[in-house]
């Protein structure tokens, strides 16, 4: 299907606007009246370089306020509109947006809204210009979509169409599926935008809060599924009014924009060739649309590795903590300073020669790349670059492994590994036994693996990065939680498969501040699970490395409000483990230092099927991080 | 009466909050119980530290889902409170905030909660400790004043008395005026917060958007005033989670919280000692409490003069604009080489030699100080001072005229000047008669003074130099604007005299971005009134200064939606006027060019009445400054 954007959803000039949309891949774009109106470009000048872009302007939005008046300010509104009409002849674009009239003046009688929209259309007809007549969700007389498409259908009028916008629909929670009732052609655009539930204001969650599809909480598949019954074949169009994008590269957004338009149309074409599906809507016959469809979801089995890119001090500090953690440095990569550690199936490797180094970062350590294991590296990554994730150049030597890689939004490198490999096997094939001196042997430890990682994100991009690893990797998100840390609040966020297989989590500081969003990229961590936690504490004490001290008034609290006995709570307060419940599942955990102000490990222990991140305990690990740095 | 501030008011560690509420002045504070489980200060040295600053712990806080609980249930949640009674014995604390039950489980029945709440009391009783229960907005059971107190009168137990918070009755639009039924010796607590006025979920509200009083939209004072008439004598203590203060500064957070206790204790005892008022309550007898008294009110007759400070490029580019404004260089300082410029009564003084050129910014011109002309200057310094102002040293030479200034927190200088003074008066002796070089002698133009000075603010800090500006000044402030500029949102909005004798506007930028925002300190104007905004501009261009060009877009659609003549508007083209209209008033203004990418000049013209800024136009103005930088 033709896919488009609206100018309003993107940061900068029109011209910057058109540019980035078009450089994303859109096919059209919405002209916002006050981007037209800013512009110094005049109408003409904005078509030829739309032309040059191989963009469409498809709709020209908003005209507002116009129906439900009395008959002299119609008159008044009917000049209003020919100027419009008159300048979107220039810019050569065919329909335009009429919301639904949000004044407090509105008169409440439809067959006078019928007949004043009748008057417009048959006055646009000339002009080569449709109307398309949307209900906004404050609209102060006609605020649903059945009502507004009462209206059109008692104007009927060729030139009068309805547009349906996914947020004023859902928003309101109406239900979609009365959309199949609409002609088709009566159909004339479709706005598409997601939002987090909020329980606010509708205007105010309109103008500061959407979102790109898959983004927010709303099922866009089905409301799309519904559009696309009634017999629409026009445009995807995405209308988002966000604080963010507002603020953004646009460049980036369109990017963004792009994607979540490629797995919508992905899950719609799915949902259509699925069990029962026959390509063809539930209602019978409709006009055929061709539909975005992208190599089948990659199901990841796992971590194949983490890469941790170090200098060398800071290298030193990570390698005491692997070798505490009963990690082995197993072998050594053939060409390049990359040493693997390895604990049972787990790997962590370690690079010194990692060109960001001394770059985008001081050369404090860490985690840049995740190697996922997949049964179809090829097929995962050709899915990742149709949801426009950037390639990595692959590794160059031709003795070597070919790694399809991928860059997220975050910088992080995303390889895509056979699943299964074993020693002898691809990729592995790279690395060679090390070189003695390289060689540590850590005391056994009851690893089970990597449980998670945790990737801080710039706040800007926390929804970016978020629909980027869902997409690319088939996870789930969790709902965002908030968490008040001693610098501001951080949100944070889980993915993870159904089937537990692959857990990242992602932070960001809400404000952009505090000291985890301090250096470059901000705080990670690699979380491994275990069998038990204090084992591994212990052992790592053992190995040379404490664990992160926990405040004692947390271990007071814990005897307040848990049953753990009070010998148990004194070796969780001598190893700092820290705990939650959630049900009958119980969540041991405890943290490294801080290794040079950016990456930390933590072990974690699930008992009883508990599914969190001790996410309870957030503030408290942060106090003790901000203490540790300070002392 | 006592000031407190709760630790979850102020970012950091527990032991920076505390010395943050010190150094600003408060006389107590509410314990966080997270703050202190996160504390590695165990609780003895915690009460030593507060008793060495001087604090009292007034409060801890919260202790959630108590009451309206199975019988197990409340064994264990009296375990659980025993611990914290336990804790708070070490502390030295006497009151614990008991908030009303918020979990779905609570069993709707007022005996049991009664009941389970006198247990809670008899049980802390001996630890001296006394219970302080509060509804919650969100209490799922109790959720309001009445309620809660009905429970504790039920109760009825020594120890056991309400706490009342402004935002859980004020969000949800309850009568405080109730609050005079509560006997004054059972309302153990009083915490503060304010709020803007927002539809949304009242918890996010709560937990997001408090402010502190006199910042937001609720009545604080006659809500307090309720408080006192019942007979309360505790601390005025503010409780305000806020994502900006969750990540400032809490020194300055501290600085502004005790501000506006400040301006709320003065207003309150001006309330009673008002025309009818008597000092005591309306209901009679009450316990005498001691209500901050400020010097009396600043009522501004209008800006003295705006100081803009600029290094010799720039001070060029800013005299070149006033010469063409029609101002003219009539004296220089005696001791430094400060310009006075002078158009009427109005003065502009540009000063080359302030001590933060080159070291704040880059020696772009910017306006540095505002004289404000007040009948008492002395006055409305100790009122300012009293208000946490920080004095600015005064100028030196024993020859000038000793002006009262202050520091606003935006770095503004705020100059108080006599009201009235006339050249051969007062600090105008500092002046003399220019060196025949600098005199300039611009044409005749109709200006009729300052109209009003715009003033960016940093994002986090916009509510603080609100809530200054009123209160040092005198102003009230206008709603917030949120206007939609090419690179973000940007908050607007407007303090003036109700007399309009003085108008400020502050501005700032949502996310802290966009070139507005990128100078440092960000954009600045200086708006000037005239009666006659055509001659004007026809006078600067003739003395060589363009106005700032608006796209031609600009004209078409103001061809759509007004009544103006093709003529008039031809006029308005050629010389980037922009127009407004509201109701019967209307306003024509135009800018200069930006100076050094930071100040900026307007000229506005009001007719019929016409109160506003031209907001609407501030996009057109943004993307017409924004594609004159790109040139």
């Amino acid at each position: 299907m033709r896919r488009s954007i609206a100018t309003v959803s993107l940061s900068g000039t029109l011209e910057e606007k058109l540019r980035a949309a078009a450089a994303a891949g859109f096919d059209g774009v919405e002209v916002f009246d006050n981007d037209l109106v800013a512009s110094p470009m005049p109408p003409r000048e904005v078509r030829g370089l739309a032309e040059s872009l191989g963009l469409g302007l498809d709709l020209y939005q908003p005209f507002r306020d116009f129906e439900g008046v009395d008959d002299a300010r119609l008159e008044r509104n009917l000049r209003r509109a020919e100027a419009k009409f008159a300048l979107m002849v220039e810019l050569g674009v065919h329909t335009l947006l009429v919301c639904s009239n949000a004044s407090e003046s509105a008169i409440d009688d439809d067959a006078r809204a019928a007949a004043q929209l009748h008057r417009l259309a048959e006055t646009a007809a000339p002009f080569g210009v449709r109307i398309a007549y949307e209900a906004l969700a404050w609209g102060s007389r006609v605020d649903d979509y059945a009502h507004s498409w009462r209206v059109v259908a008692e104007a009927d009028h060729p030139s009068l169409g309805v547009c349906l916008d996914s947020f004023h629909i859902l928003s309101k929670g109406d239900d979609p599926a009365g959309i199949r009732g609409i002609p088709g052609e009566k159909i004339f655009f479709l706005q598409l935008a997601d939002a987090p539930h909020m329980a606010m204001d509708v205007l105010q969650w309109s103008r500061h809060h959407r979102c790109f599809p898959g983004q927010g909480g709303f099922d866009l598949t089905a409301f799309t599924g519904h559009v696309l019954a009634a017999g629409y074949t026009g445009p995807l169009s995405l209308e988002v009014f966000n604080d963010v994008f507002r603020a953004s590269d646009p460049r980036r957004t369109a990017a963004d924009a792009l994607r979540s338009l490629s797995v919508l149309e992905d899950a719609l074409s799915r949902e259509q060739d699925g069990p029962g599906g026959d390509g063809a809507a539930p209602t019978g016959a409709r006009p055929a649309v061709t539909l975005t469809r992208l190599p089948d979801p990659v199901e990841p089995a796992g971590y194949a590795f983490v890469e941790v890119a170090a200098e060398e001090d800071s290298a030193e500090r990570v390698r005491a903590v692997l070798a505490a953690l009963g990690f082995e440095h197993t072998r050594d990569h053939r060409s390049k300073p990359v040493q693997m550690w390895r604990h049972g199936a787990t790997r962590i490797l370690l690079n010194s020669a990692d060109p960001r180094l001394g770059h985008t970062w001081s050369g404090d350590a860490a985690a840049t790349a995740l190697g996922i294991a997949v049964a179809d590296p090829d097929g995962a990554a050709h899915r990742a670059e149709r949801l426009l994730a950037p390639p990595l150049p692959r590794r160059r030597d031709p003795s070597e492994s070919r790694l399809h890689a991928v860059a997220a939004p975050d910088g992080t490198s995303v390889f895509f590994c056979p699943a299964g490999a074993v020693e002898g096997d691809s990729w592995l094939e790279d690395f060679s036994a090390p070189a003695a001196q390289g060689l540590r042997r850590g005391s056994a430890t009851p690893l089970t693996g990597i449980d998670h990682v945790g990737l801080f994100q710039p706040f800007d991009h926390f929804d970016e990065a978020s629909l980027f690893y869902r997409s690319v990797l088939g996870l789930e998100p969790a709902q965002n939680l908030e968490l008040a840390a001693p610098d501001g609040l951080v949100r944070s966020r889980a993915l993870t498969r159904p089937d537990a297989a692959l857990r990242i989590a992602l932070n960001a500081s809400v404000l952009g501040r505090g000291f985890q969003a301090d250096a470059a990229g901000g705080a990670q961590h690699i979380a491994l699970g275990c069998g038990d936690v204090f084992a591994v504490a212990q052992a790592m004490g053992e190995g040379g490395v404490a664990t992160l001290r926990i405040s004692d008034n947390y271990y007071a609290d814990l005897a307040s409000r848990t049953d753990l006995s009070p010998a148990i709570r004194e070796r969780m307060r001598e190893h700092g483990i820290l705990y939650d419940r959630a049900g009958d599942g119980e969540f041991f955990h405890f943290y490294t230092p801080m290794l040079d102000g950016r990456l930390f490990f933590e072990v974690v222990q699930r008992k009883g099927g508990y599914d969190g991140y001790g996410a309870a305990n957030t503030p408290f690990r942060m106090a003790a991080q901000r203490a540790e740095r300070s002392q």
